[in-house]
């Protein structure tokens, strides 16, 4: 064998030259830690904020353990902790979809627990807690994980914890490995599940009557868990959109050097337009539709594909027969007629399920267009057959359309292919379609969601450390060297009617037409359609002078002075 | 407006911070050329090396000046120019598709004509030759456009310079700028262009009788433009792989993390699948498809389906219901069936094409199905109507299929899908499909391109300053600190019969089964399909250690001990 061939070998299994570099890449920890190579768990104290919601009255009828431990008041840290618990057995689990920073989150956990702890793993997610699928986690794993993308480490799961049946099994496994703690690293959905596991887990798990500590770790790459500046923004959004703002951008450089072409590309991201605001401020390109001002505007179908043909025509005038166009994953249920649609749709494919399954495809437009309004029936069948098959497709375990799974991108790129050609007949429109997505979820974290996420871990640890159970660990003061504190997880818990029931859940958050980085974008958009002013953000860099880079929406809302952020 | 607000208008039109930062990153140079700092011209001398193809001698009567005048040997730098010519003017433009580097070629090549000479640009690509569409470039130019990525600063088009009138209008370009000497940085059909354009300049342009000098510069990312030790790379290849390379590592750590699916990604590149194997090499995915492999074993589809169905059967016996399948862009037209079939379309195509053109899409395959062969009738019945709508599809001036446009990971999706439902009905596949291309034409320049393209600029410039024509600049010996040298177009010509005409063509570079890369690859990939055993390459790095790469594939079939390249 070759030397080459033998060092080719050594790079299989997570050992590419940048994986083995990015390994040794030092994290500054914020200074309540202490030193950066051998962070010291903190105390916490209570500040001088409370949360609450509408709701707060009848989260605290339903979580009173909780509510009156905590109080809903926010913690924040209170010094190094000299009397820090020890023996603790903690177990660590991903739920939901993936987000870079993740196994820093891990990393942190183990750190900051030290030699007198000991940390499991959950493989994979919830469903792992639920069988009790637990191993321990050595300096090794840190060692061998820290800095790296993904959350292959535990692997991840959707289950939702919320059956009778499945409590006894988690508590099942809380006394059968003799646990302390949980800590679930996940987003909105995941964060409501810790707050009811610690309500339930409270007290009385163990045989001396004591209960399990859960602590929730914000992560999300669509950005739509956000509590102001206590929570500027959840883990994984920044590398999330710092991979599609390079794809983005170099796109953008494509059609500037070919000339023939438009690119519609459609941004992961779920309901909210986050992740699009944060890439267009990014790239600047010629179209970004947010969904929530489709929302607000009560824009059809048809005025989005009027706005994006008016574009290409107006470009097309000044030579520009090319173009990006950037459309927010979730867009389809923000557009009224459409959101009603669906919604009749949904409400429609919830009776006659297997009948309704065992049907061929002409039959089963068919038999859907019966049971709609005119309206809506006139609506759907105004749409092209690949967009209604995936319309009638199958709901998700919630009986929810997969809205990820509709072709928006292709949608309206024959639309305005159809409206240009009668605007002007004489303007070429060659369109390609994307969607990025997966390809965002589990790249090498940036350095901020780096040390970030590490910091969250060392929170999380701290906190369990400190005896506390029902928090959301998070990091403020991102841009002033980062501060650690603790958000009541039911200071946050609305009720909502999910699926004819009420259901505890944390409030999305959505683009606010009134935030800076919203009022921004709305200064600048007519300028970037109207000329080629894109930028090429270029590939995250971990070293180098560009390496210090918040998102830009996430400096805008917090009224940061420059995109830099300061940890440590 | 707020600080930051300022700040961001500041970073549009290429101004990110990092474009701010790539453009001061310092380059090295190949020793000939001197201080990094103050490149200079290098004369050339014959080497020992002649080139020849089998047809090289009626290359010869068709090239009579370039062919008497080069004696089709190689050039070797031959120490500093101390009489570099004064005042000429050079023409520099893009061909083809973008690739990354281009920007630093052209700015190698001002930098070495320095203040005596004038560099023009043309816009865009050849069809801006023939319009005499040039102007000057200055220094600020190359300041601005430095280690950026695309062709945005000029623009590229595909024209192909053949007709007498074409001929006569690029003499007209040349004699109204009063040129001395073009520079077409393009692929093998841009540099067989160029050697057909450096004949017909030879001479008798000028009112003095003289010639205009043409010089190539190697480009396309599709890596098929390889000449042996003389040219082990073309530029943009590196870049397009490495970005490439992320998405799929990102991909496949998401595929461990998520644990529940496929993704079946389709490459870019054209018919060779260089491009496929160095992504497999960076990633080790569980199943890469080689297109030469596949002709070379005479595989039918099914026989592919049949691979790709056993390893994800294999693979969820052993808990892993997840994968990645890299797909070269070319596959389809390297199956000995499809091919045959694809050659008797064009064929059928090319007749009645305004009476095709005019029938609905079902008219369109009946009509078709009518003229094919009993075996190709079935063949395309047998395939689902997206994939015969693309076969069917509008022919590209050429009158070749437009490979790209055929969503194959789709078709080999479906396919496998059923496939696996009959091998083990109990085996899930859930999977999802990318195409691969545009984002990997026009981002940032690794370090390797950046580097590599710089000093094809200075040695492209060295080559006209030394009254060179009809050659190809190279840089050899790429991680021995790089050497400058020239290739004889008429050299590397050979003739192919297209479209029932002989053509002069720089042969393509396949993947050659008995290559290094190819051995190696093969000697691997079973480990790859049957545990996780992949790389995540990581985003590419400008600054710190893991920079400095090389292509594995290059690094395997050039004998090199390392990934390290070394240029100065």
């Amino acid at each position: 064998m070759s030397t080459l061939a033998g060092q080719l070998q050594k790079m299989e299994a997570h050992n590419s030259i940048f994986e083995s570099a990015v390994r040794q890449l030092p994290l500054p920890v914020c200074a309540a830690f202490g030193a950066a190579d051998g962070p010291q768990a903190v105390s916490f104290a209570n500040s001088s904020r409370v949360l609450s919601t509408k709701d707060s009255d009848s989260v605290a009828k339903s979580f009173p353990n909780s509510v009156q431990a905590s109080g809903n008041v926010v913690l924040s840290s209170a010094g190094a902790n000299t009397k820090a618990a020890q023996g603790k057995r903690v177990a660590v689990l991903f739920s939901g979809g993936p987000a870079s920073g993740g196994h820093n989150v891990v990393c942190g956990i183990k750190r900051v627990l030290g030699k007198g702890n000991t940390l499991f793993g959950v493989k994979p997610g919830p469903k792992g807690l639920l069988l009790g699928n637990l191993f321990e986690i050595t300096d090794a794993d840190v060692g061998n994980v820290i800095n790296t993308g993904g959350f292959d480490f535990l692997g991840t799961d959707r289950t939702k914890i919320k059956s009778d049946d499945q409590f006894a099994q988690v508590k099942a496994t809380c006394v059968k490995h003799n646990l302390d703690a949980i800590v679930v690293i996940g987003g909105d959905d995941s964060n409501t599940n810790a707050a009811v596991l610690a309500e339930f887990l409270f007290k009385g798990v163990k045989a001396d009557g004591s209960g399990v500590q859960v602590i929730g770790v914000p992560k999300t790459i669509d950005g739509d868990l956000q509590i102001g500046d206590l929570l500027p923004i959840s883990f994984g959004f920044d590398t999330a959109t710092k991979i599609y703002s390079e794809m983005v951008g170099n796109i953008l450089q494509d059609t500037r050097s070919s000339l023939k072409y438009w690119h519609f590309i459609k941004l992961m991201g779920r309901s909210a337009s986050h992740v699009a605001i944060e890439v267009a401020l990014q790239t600047k390109p010629a179209v970004t539709i947010i969904s929530e001002e489709v929302a607000e505007k009560k824009q059809s179908l048809a005025s989005i594909v009027e706005q994006i043909a008016q574009t290409v025509v107006l470009r097309s005038g000044k030579g520009m027969n090319h173009g990006v166009v950037l459309i927010p994953e979730g867009l389809i249920e923000f557009i009224p007629e459409m959101n009603t649609l669906i919604a009749e749709l949904n409400d429609a494919l919830a009776h006659d399920t297997a009948e309704f399954a065992a049907l061929a495809d002409d039959a089963k437009s068919a038999f859907v267009q019966g049971k709609l309004s005119a309206d809506n029936a006139r609506l759907l069948a105004s749409l092209p057959d690949y967009v209604v098959r995936k319309l009638l497709a199958d709901r998700d375990s919630h009986g929810n359309l997969q809205v990820s799974l509709i072709p928006t991108e292709q949608l309206l790129v024959d639309m305005v292919k159809a409206r240009v050609k009668i605007i002007d007949a004489k303007v070429p429109f060659d369109a390609h379609c994307h969607f990025l997505g997966y390809e965002g979820r589990c790249g090498a974290p940036t350095l901020f969601d780096a040390a970030y996420t590490y910091n969250l871990g060392l929170t999380a640890g701290s906190l369990i450390l400190d005896g506390r159970t029902g928090y959301m660990a998070t990091i403020t003061g991102l841009t002033s060297g980062g501060s650690p504190q603790a958000i009541p997880l039911t200071g946050l818990l609305n009720i909502e009617r999910r699926h004819g029931q009420d259901e505890f859940v944390i409030e999305k958050a959505l683009v606010k037409m009134d935030s800076p980085a919203m009022t921004y974008f709305v200064s600048r958009r007519a300028d970037w359609s109207a000329d080629d002013l894109f930028s090429s953000p270029g590939p995250r860099q971990l070293w180098g002078t560009s390496a210090y880079q918040q998102p830009i929406s996430v400096a805008l809302n917090s009224g940061s002075g420059s995109l830099a952020f300061k940890i440590g």
